[in-house]
């Protein structure tokens, strides 16, 4: 592999130039969230769409949405027959409050020690100029087995809410044989892993009413239905005590977990110990059959993330409340959509529901569960990649976690998506000190460098 | 019965001079709850101290409590054989907001048609009025049959907090054969009702809790216990869908309705139409085997009085909450006590609650069910003390309700209360614009007369 050889030289005789330009991006404050920082996201844009037309990378262009605006851009450095990538990431970083948490400047990209400090130093700043360290090094060297497509959003820490819309109208643009999510991490310094799913999301609030007006609880209880009573029974039947779902049909879709994925999870360096440190449970809990990593990454749940019913301050006020009201999400695995698992909460709750109460079921977000081909290009290429560069195999992991724009790029436009990034469990992601590992940094262009050279070989 | 005659023949000849009395007594604002009206319920407790007084009453004394004082007298016009009731009442009132709703002052006690308006007019400073009335009476004719105590104390509108303690110091002085409490009501102009029983209550928090701390629903959700589902299945097992509670020994002391009682209640106005259109609720509810009317009057409950967990904002957060807790409460009836449901609600979550979660239980609030028996002389003095008044019997009826001051009499001084008083269900209790209807006044000046001279005839 002379051509991979030479770019990785070239990556590595570069490595410093690649910090200063992740502190040039760092110092721009591109913080989504806050109106006075419009300047600076559109800023955070410009460096981008600049950094790739310097690469070489055609059609770049700063896109409208209804929101924040995505960098486009087209490489086309691996020739005619290679296949297409679709890299994408972020541009935009979290605020920085509380500031006085933090022990230097979020802007002024510090080097202490072995690190980089910084609002999106992490989250993903340190990804992108790792992957465009890398595309740089390959390009110069002649090596990609891959082409390129850009997808750099402005957006993402408001959760992407224009993503969609402008995914739908710019489909044809977008046009991939696969995804690369680099707005990722891994499990350690020396834990490398590759994700090749997420869980889908169907979030539902249920309002239960039985009186039209709070009552007095002498005077009127043993006449009317109690709505808390009624919403907790309801809540007991859609799930047993070992927290397997039980609305109607609910499994039907689930995708049973493979000997060779089970294996893989068996070699999570965390296992119930960690779980229990973690959470401060005193038990840990949940479904008979399945071990803690994979009842989290790869089943599904139900939980109740909000409960409100009466009177809930301090003292003993004698109320019958009229409401009682419960947020109420289940965490998908494909192939179950959140359409189907809607009518099955429907369905259960026409049963369940006593003729005592009204009450109806709103859907407040969905997302679908997404996995792709453990035996892909993108997965195969991804997982060698990494193995290279820390002579390891990675995990071939999934999060349990829901990613918006990883179930759109599958649904829009029918791509599977692979996360590699190279960020640490303690980045201090969204908090004070966020900071960027910069040996695993230096690791990760080296991984992105043989992801692009060694692409479907 | 000449000399009833003779009593009713004055209470008639006085009927204007009440209606003064009642007035001046309005016109104090005797606000318990409000500090700045503090000298005014000290000049409603000299008003009332200065009319017993007047009245013959002796050893009249403002005794001092931790609180606000009660008014105390002890009257022995029926001569030492007569038997000793105990008058319970207060003079303070609850406040006036919002004062813009009411289309007159206050406490001007302006008279409009059959009705004089005021705070208090209803509630109870009518039928305190009605009652001192009755006894200048039947104390002018010399026809009482029974003795009398006083204990009208200036806490109620703040639920009693000095009064069990009060009581205890003051249990010799008060001693006595029955409680005639007069803070009471009819059922309507012509639909009168003596009431002989009180539910208790027992009211209890419940909080759980898995993890220590709250955490995300994908990264986490299937790892731990969800503390609000845990406490729904709780809730859910404690009643069956009927409304019975699944309680363990939870009916052991319930003491079951009688034949005559179950008849008393049928003849109750306020059948199922009725119970339907103040509640708005889509059906009623209940334990099969009893009325509407018998489940809320005499028929233990169980409600869900508030519950809280996670978040319950808008939008869709998607938070595995580490609490819950809920306000469960009970109503009792005899032989039930606060204690025993207590144990059976611990004895039951300890086998209830799974180990993949912590939880407590506090009791905030108890009180004791109580009942007189309905042969006891005050019962049977009182029922036919409004017989003759109305020229139809009276309803022998409970209120579902928990009226602490009926508990403590029969737990401190083993006396059983009965509940006779005049107002009505629109008088506007607590509200603007209370009143009270002057011919139903009448009627219940006439109603304790023949209440005093008809005593266990």
């Amino acid at each position: 592999m002379p051509m991979t050889d030479a770019a990785i030289a070239y990556a590595r005789q570069n490595q410093e130039r690649a910090v200063e330009d992740l502190r040039a991006l760092i110092r721009i404050p591109s913080i989504s969230m806050l109106p006075e920082h419009k300047a600076d996201v559109q800023l955070g844009a410009e460096w981008v769409a600049a950094r790739l037309t310097a690469l070489g990378v055609g059609d770049v262009a700063i896109l409208p949405t209804a929101g924040l605006p995505v960098v486009y851009g087209r490489w086309t450095g691996a020739g005619q027959e290679a296949p297409t990538l679709l890299v994408y990431g972020h541009y935009d970083v979290q605020p920085v409050d509380p500031l006085e948490l933090w022990k230097s400047d979020p802007f002024a990209a510090e080097i202490r020690g072995e690190n980089i400090y910084g609002r999106g130093a992490s989250d993903m700043k340190g990804q992108l100029i790792a992957f465009l360290t890398a595309l740089e090094a390959v390009s110069q060297a002649g090596a990609s087995a891959v082409n390129l497509k850009f997808l750099i959003e402005g957006e993402e820490e408001l959760g992407s809410p224009s993503l969609e819309a402008f995914l739908k109208e710019n489909k044809g643009r977008y046009q991939c044989d696969a995804c690369l999510n680099i707005d990722g991490s891994i499990l350690g310094p020396e834990e490398p892993e590759v994700v090749y799913g997420v869980r889908g999301l169907a979030y539902f609030e249920i309002h239960v009413q039985a009186a039209d007006h709070d009552l007095h609880s002498g005077l009127f209880g043993g006449a009317v239905e109690n709505p808390a009573i009624a919403l907790s029974q309801a809540i007991a039947g859609m799930r047993d005590a070992s927290g397997r779902v039980t609305l109607p049909n609910f499994y039907d879709d689930v995708r049973p977990l493979t000997e060779p994925e089970r294996k893989e999870y068996a070699r999570l360096p965390h296992g119930e110990a960690w779980w229990l440190e973690q959470t401060g449970a005193p038990a840990l809990f949940g479904e008979a059959g399945y071990t803690v990593n994979e009842r989290v990454l790869a089943r599904p749940t139900i939980d109740v993330n909000g409960f409100l019913s009466g009177f809930t301050g301090v003292g003993s006020k004698t109320v019958l409340p009229s409401r009682a009201m419960a947020k109420v999400s289940m965490r998908l695995v494909p192939d179950q959509t959140p359409e189907k698992v809607h009518r099955s909460l429907e369905a259960y709750l026409k049963a369940a529901m006593p003729a005592t109460v009204g009450w109806e079921v709103k859907e407040l977000a969905h997302s679908l569960p997404a996995l792709a081909a453990r035996d892909s290009k993108v997965v195969q290429s991804a997982v060698r990649a990494l193995e290279t560069v820390w002579g390891k195999r990675p995990i071939l992991g999934r999060t349990g976690g829901t990613i918006p724009i990883v179930a759109m790029i599958q649904d829009i436009l029918h791509s599977d998506s692979v996360l590699v990034g190279f960020g640490l469990p303690d980045d201090n992601l969204h908090a004070p000190n966020e900071k960027l590992h910069l040996p695993t940094f230096r690791r990760g262009i080296e991984a992105f460098v043989h992801l692009l050279t060694g692409y479907a070989a």
